[in-house]
């Protein structure tokens, strides 16, 4: 039984709201659990410099936590005048699942810079950030094609990408960890996965007890059975209106 | 006639939302037209090192913008690796207004850190800042008080304060600028007032053209009549229930 | 009555010394009292890249103090790797007092960088810099009309700017306060006006007591007073020889 | 085929020297292919503050590579003045692997820090660091018994680690890529994995192509028998003398 | 024939003031040519950290230059975000001069912090620096003994100590070398001698082309004539009251 | 006697390896007694933008530390955000060192980056590096002549420049001096002189006795003959074949 009475492969309430800001071409909130991350996707007809000349896009990631999004407040990585090693490994993920769904070829001269900014943590917040993102991605291309910049935003997003950590907490595999349980897992991973239920990053870490090969299909297959759901959240969103929540079956009203 | 269809003298809708996030002892999302700002207040039964041994309490405060909260999207400080001029300049003037109406020998050997992150930039972001983070610090002056950090929230905090921007728009003095406004100011000035209505701080800027002792005093005039109107929205939001959005009685439902 | 027998209008001894170091396009010493400032005026016949092809020029200010300026010793910025608020926000406040007087049009693709150093601070170090960097400024424009850069000094430079502080000691409203009174006012006050009697940029601050409206009427009476003073002196230094220092009339021989 | 005429289920070849530098407790030279990594661990009998008080030692990691370690220069991250995302990442990974095999309480209150720069990058410049590093630590552990600083060595180092990288090629998944495989795979991961076969660390990266669940299987064996490899001779190199090389038994000499 | 009219074993003009500021414990304005700096020496009754319970003093120094003290502006080390290696190489040559001749010992407990801040540069600012300094920091100590932090000045200083610069211009050995000359030499030496007339400090570079025995011979005679004249102007400083000038012989009225 | 066992005028045994790794046009392993020291040498056929239309080549050093080179682990510089004084320094050095002996005409419109990474420090590390660095620039310039990117290398090269370090301890000059006679040195200085004998550099530091003209003609005889046996070395090792050792006479094999 866990502490908030979910079973074991179980997702909390999410719930993705798009256009929850108006400047950016796309801007996606998205609640999993007490987990509250604000995505947005800024699309640029321009690729960096070293991108030149290729014909392809680029697609690049940045997450960052307000201060107190935490129940112990953090010092500003602006204020310490540097980014942590922590911030830049979940950016650099997060950079590497869009990237991973996105035909560079089909985006052409233009890039999309993604920020994923924590207002509230409860565990999760990387593989929510990974969700919220790919919806803004989403939107973002869209808009482009509106607009003009790319000629298909379908052709563009090659596949979903959605993510969700599954881990092992007193020797039981369960799915979704809040802190309270993020913080006693022995075994922790991150699964992001395609449409088609392919793996595009594992990150499992076992810092405080080894897995073995059994212990790891049954995380992969809580994960994958997550990730499903996600992407019907995912899609659900894109279908409804900016503005409007969509929130999983689950989910109370908030 | 302002692109907004606002009267001169007008705020623009004014929504406050006290306990927007769990975690912090006061955390209020603050909507003034299309500026929101989440302002957290960060207790901790401490003083800095430089205030020990002094029986005298802290007040300090950090202002910074997501990304995206700007039609154009602004390089994160942490990744420049420094803190801007602007956002110094800024939140030195939040802490400043603040440690103004706070007694700090009621406060103790105890300190709160505001944080005020911008989540949509549409002018105004420091005055609305110093309005939202008077409301989390009441609320967080509170909470030390049912926690026994403080004998009385109403002692440590001597009187309300609250901000507001003016300016001359084409010869015109104009009360609370949005983006579009602002950025045509010849003047522009932000006003902070104790609930007795007296003045905190002024900080007025002339870069565009100087202006003259009547034209200060109509500016001055319209900066009384709108920080009165937000004061009395601090005070309806104190006594409404956390997580209830209080709204300006001009404000249409968001 | 004052620590160094000054009435409450009265300005401390100011001394003005132009063409005091040789590299610069524009160069004075500025005392006003224990206060003294090394402002300098450099003329670049080139715009930053972000201004290129407006057909406008730029003026910006930067502000230090050597590390022992202060009765204690300050760490230097740079050993510390950063600049810090303080720094900052008068730097900012430099230059927006210059820019208010500049026609950006007249200078055309040209810029000047003012630097104002402060050698031994006795409060006002800001207001002196404004009004050290004018005259720095208006040699600077000479020189580069001299030298065939701009058309015509006089008309790039549309007014005279001076600032001056001022602030309530114990309930008596002051006029230019050395740091004995400076740290021990309640309210603060820094005020920066034309050659016309206009403001460019009032700054008040009261952290320790807010002041109403009747005592910002004293005050600004205070700052229009002392800002006419210190005009007539820019003046007098414009017309003497470079190298030679021009006394207020009060100013003892140093 | 491979470019070196590797089979696909093949090491390269792998030198390991003990001692190679005589300053560290813990000094390991370890050569993979073209990769070379010296592998230093520092023992000192104290904690960080953090850990103060608390009965439990420390293992930390920092990863770096030389300027010239690869075929084009890279410029130095001290004088870039920041650590860039992918040294953090990896110098994380390090620490994690190391600590999972660590029993903090026999370690005590004593800490090490781990040092693995590459002095040549030809791939799996991680996997190698961790290998070599985890002989460094027996080596330095091994001191601080001989030392008296903790009691036995053994019971603080509760089992082996090694890491090793497989990757997909052209849609043929082999064991431990160099430089000119790695830069072509769809599929990259590093394992890391206990003396006793269990996962310490499994980090798959599918940005190019992702992967399915058929295809972790045969990347996860492959990575066993690398692993298995690496961690005879790991034991091979802590039984041999200080200064000596062992090689595996496919190594030419170098 | 230089272009100052110099003979090649001749001192620029050199003038020392004492008491240049107020608030140091040494402050002392050095002008030789045209280059002036401004050596300020700040005592402290506490010695860093890593020197507590030595019974040993600790003398530090600091150099920089303002932004205008060249011809063309320097950007500030502050706002680049570090110290050049250009500054720091000349902040360790003053500090280990002076300490050179300090008796730890005698200095007690007790720190002194060397500034010397460049506010015109025409050559030989580090020589120059050594030579203030020197007499900031017996004015420094005096000011100790008066105060009863040290029993003697005398005893905690050992010696004099001053410096100069001397170089091969266009073959010929020349002492003394302002900017036009320095920047021509193909040889280039800073040498800070004791009031014994023994060496502290050699430094010669000879990038542009390699010296010989005998031209070492040359250029040391030349640097102990300067020395030994610098150091007689020290002591005539010390002599003289605060405040006054003391300039060389062959120095015209500023 | 000294603790090695060395008479005053003699170096350590000495060791330099050609061709140690292989990615870089010049790589060079030098070993002087414990330290060992690897040079490497980036030729890249481009210059730096402020070198840019010259006609003129450049040469450039920079030098390091690994954290464990020494007896305590020294904190990275790329993790302390900066780099320290003494790397600069040293790394300027090795740089004047080096353009001390390059025809820039000759070299064109190319760079040489020479990196000098200390794997082990027992003193002596910077002139250990300048003797390293050459060999390993003259390796680059050959491959760069091989390749067409200059006419001759040998034009490009006027002369050989290698370097050592002489000392006074307890009043006796001796030749190279390692960790444990350095850190007792009353006067240390690094002499670098060419092939033709001549002084590149000379810094002379003596923070603990100031030494006298006598004792500096005795450590230039000192430096004279320990730079000439470095210098046979040297050319010996570029007669070698790449990947062999080269040693001293009185080296032991290692």
């Amino acid at each position: 039984i866990r502490p908030d009475g979910r079973a074991a492969d179980e997702l909390r309430p999410v719930r993705i709201t798009r256009g929850w800001t108006q400047a950016p071409e796309g801007s996606v909130l998205i609640e999993c659990g007490g987990t509250r991350v604000l995505c947005t996707a800024s699309f640029t007809p321009t690729v960096p410099r070293w991108r030149k000349d290729s014909g392809l896009g680029w697609v690049t990631a940045e997450y960052a936590m307000l201060p107190r999004a935490t129940s112990e407040r953090t010092a500003r990585e602006s204020v310490r005048g540097k980014v942590g090693g922590r911030t830049q490994e979940i950016s650099r993920l997060i950079g590497r699942c869009l990237r991973g769904v996105v035909n560079m070829k089909a985006l052409g001269d233009n890039q999309v810079q993604i920020d994923c900014d924590v207002l509230q943590a409860d565990g999760g917040t990387r593989t929510a950030s990974v969700t919220g993102a790919w919806v803004a991605l989403a939107d973002a291309l869209r808009w482009a094609e509106r607009k003009g910049h790319i000629k298909s935003a379908e052709r563009a997003l090659s596949s979903q990408v959605s993510a969700v950590s599954v881990g092992v907490i007193d020797g039981r595999p369960m799915l979704d960890l809040p802190y309270v349980e993020d913080s006693r897992a022995m075994t922790d991973m991150n699964v992001a996965m395609t449409g088609e239920g392919d793996f595009i990053e594992i990150q499992g870490t076992a810092e405080h007890r080894p897995f073995n090969r059994d212990e790891l299909g049954t995380l992969l297959d809580l994960a994958t059975k997550g990730n499903k759901a996600l992407q019907v959240l995912q899609r659900r969103s894109l279908d409804a209106e900016p503005g409007q929540t969509v929130r999983s079956a689950d989910a109370k009203e908030g």
